[in-house]
């Protein structure tokens, strides 16, 4: 075989980082389902009609075709033609959200609405790799879409889903704690409509560039690549600095002297939502209105959220409202949705040690056999042992006593079991061996399964 | 947006289907970590020079490339150079097995071996859709791997594993029960090693299809394009006829008259592995001398497994012994695992209705909201609930009791709450309600998640 070497942008891990990605995602989806989010899974390829509609990341889309397709077959044909009649190209889905509105229109006649789905899959993006930024990341997605309508108590509903979420990866797996920020839509583009622009994109896309380049820069684009005159890219810029926790950032806006109905609507739904959060989480959410989002289909709230402490690895998860993500012609699909960055937290914090679990196995002991002919007891010892939840294995190899423990410390295994059902079990980090029933002997919880730790 | 509609071999399931699956890869999961199986992932792409080594497969590999690729740019250039020394294109992995070889030689010196991991993963081919022939489709696989050697009683493990799993989805999810069919290629290699035929796997291949075209068209197969004679060739299909679920079965192949080492040490692991699982699993494995497998790779036992019941279906779980998948010239990975076709197995249950969930939610209680003023006070008790572990959701929209009831209803949630922290429950399939606590009320046990049920 042909040497192998790692691939950037695609990360992979150990077994004992995995095992903590496990856990991130169990906590992730009990939280989901104690809210009631059902789980969906999508295909990973969608038609290229449907996932080039979103503009500016097509140039990111991977595409899929059969290694023997014949001319006329240059890709996988779908179910549907294309524009202008012909097969429709695949390609591999570079979010979960354009899936799930494929999703949602396909089976809507069996889903009931307000549908609450969480999906965790992984997405590919042909970008550039460096840290943070993948070819192959996982996310888990949560949404609420309703049928035609959407109450705005949704949009305070997924971020407390979201930071609770958050705050158990905190509590119990030592994960560091986040920080919320949120913005609306609705409040900046009045904002800049009550200016007397009417391409509202063209200015939050030039302000979404402000952690790259600078308030400068920024403010020399609006002024040369927009209507705004130097004074109103002033207010643009004033607009993105205000920050609160509380109600009291709708007076700074106020301050600015700007004024639109759709500007007072989305003053009304931020402060109502950070008020709000304020009581139920204090400290973990703030209104942020330099907050934009890359992504064209968000029309209301947006959310990002970062670690503390560590927010220059950027985002780790985000989302925001949508008014009309699916339409069918006949009816039109809204919903608000948030989408945890699995791998992004994790892969940085793994690459660096900040993150191990405390084995390489799920194993709580190893049973030694110290010769073939009483493998057989061994098998019966480990039966007992799996009867009572304890993750075990049998050494694959008779062998003498120190051999049997470093095969065990190894791999972190804090048990070793010698003789048959009534045995002992040695714990090879005090010493300590005890007489032990392999039908009723249990590990103490802390050792049951390998837990989280920072490095 | 565009009609959408369902892509054929890319099955894709309701939520209540996916929580079916969900309760089958939780039961794999917990039965491979009881036996010390580590978890991996490995990334979707591998190098086209990877996945093609395997000879049959490579037309059906879906290749991957950049929709903005630049023409010297063909495809994605891995890390490393294909033969001739250009870019190597990418590809979907088509199973798991390849991607694990080729990550215990990427990893191998941070592994501990024998290195015992599971994996379950999509995989894709670009076969023509057919029932229990998909696309895309999720495998569930362990290995053992050894580095330079490995003792044969894992061959004995990894089926007796394979058949506690299946015995549990049996037993708490009321699957089918299954039937496995075990053989060794040491035993049909050394047969026709020793009635004379050098190129063993001519004959190997031929005698697989005789499920396809029968007895008849085989023996005319390996009349023709083999070096067998008639008689030869009659033995060989006698061979394949032979069954059985103890050690009885070593002399019927002795009855054939042929004598070969290679034959013997095949009869000696096969009947040692028949004679051992009809002690631990009885009436579950037999030993079957007509499973071939397709795949290459394999060098001693092979397993097949059906559902009872459900045989025309096809293999819901197969693997076998590989002396050598992976091997970086100083090391070889010699290695024995087990592939379960999961969604071979759900879909067609599915898509006959033969299996689903007793709701399509997870939610077992649904708070009821009788005025948009009281919001708060049902989201105290949603709090409560959860607090208790108890899956609940606040009804979206303030409405009328029958109408809260029906939303319950048309999701199968069995439980609403009317009223604050001291409310009343309402099981709605009974009628029954009661007063009841939020900081203390738990559903009945079995109403806790949603339960598996057969169509």
């Amino acid at each position: 075989m042909s040497r192998v070497s790692a691939m950037s942008g695609y990360p992979e891990f150990l077994p004992a980082q995995r095992m903590v990605e496990q856990q991130v995602l169990a906590v992730l989806r009990e939280t989901f389902e104690l809210h009631g989010f059902a789980p969906i899974e999508t295909r990973a390829v969608e038609p290229m009609s449907q996932l080039a509609r979103k503009g500016e990341i097509d140039k990111e889309i991977y595409v899929v075709r059969r290694l023997h397709a014949t001319d006329d077959e240059s890709a996988e044909p779908a179910d549907q033609p294309g524009p202008g009649g012909s097969p429709d190209l695949l390609g591999l889905h570079y979010d979960l959200t354009v899936p799930f509105a494929r999703y949602v229109q396909e089976f809507g006649g069996r889903l009931s609405f307000p549908f609450r789905r969480y999906q965790v899959q992984k997405v590919w993006r042909g970008e550039r790799p460096q840290e943070g930024r993948y070819r192959e990341f996982t996310q888990a997605d949560i949404d609420v879409v309703g049928s035609g309508a959407l109450a705005d108590h949704h949009d305070l509903e997924i971020p407390l889903v979201a930071l609770e979420a958050f705050e158990r990866l905190h509590r119990e797996l030592d994960l560091p704690p986040v920080r919320m920020r949120v913005n609306n839509r609705k409040l900046s583009e009045g904002f800049y409509r009550g200016l007397g622009v009417e391409d509202t994109a063209a200015v939050l896309q030039r302000v979404d560039k402000l952690d790259k380049i600078g308030p400068a820069k920024v403010r020399e684009l609006l002024v040369a690549e927009t209507p705004l005159g130097p004074e109103q890219a002033d207010a643009c810029l004033a607009l993105s600095t205000i920050r609160g926790q509380d109600a009291g950032f709708v007076e700074q806006v106020r301050a600015l002297g700007v004024e639109h109905p759709l500007l007072e609507e989305g003053l009304s739904l931020l402060s109502a939502l950070v008020t709000a959060a304020a009581e139920r989480v204090p400290g973990r959410l703030q209104a942020d209105l330099s907050i934009a989002r890359g992504l064209d289909y968000y029309t209301g709230t947006v959310y990002e959220t970062e670690l503390v402490g560590f927010e220059s690895r950027g985002s780790v998860g985000s989302g925001g409202r949508y008014d009309s993500l699916a339409s069918d012609g006949r009816t039109t699909y809204p919903g608000v949705g948030f989408s945890f960055g699995v791998t992004r937290l994790l892969a940085p914090m793994f690459a660096r040690g900040e993150l191990t679990a405390t084995r390489t196995v799920p194993s709580a002991v190893l049973v030694a056999v110290d010769d073939e002919g009483t493998r057989g007891t061994a098998e019966q010892v480990a039966a007992a042992l799996r009867a009572g939840g304890t993750s075990c294995e049998v050494a694959p190899k008779a062998d003498r006593f120190g051999k049997q423990i470093r095969y065990a410390e190894r791999r972190g295994i804090p048990f070793v079991w010698f003789g048959g059902l009534s045995g002992e079990v040695k714990d090879i980090r005090s010493g300590e061996q005890v007489a032990a029933e392999a039908g009723s002997w249990q590990p103490p919880e802390d050792d049951r399964r390998p837990r989280v730790v920072r490095g």
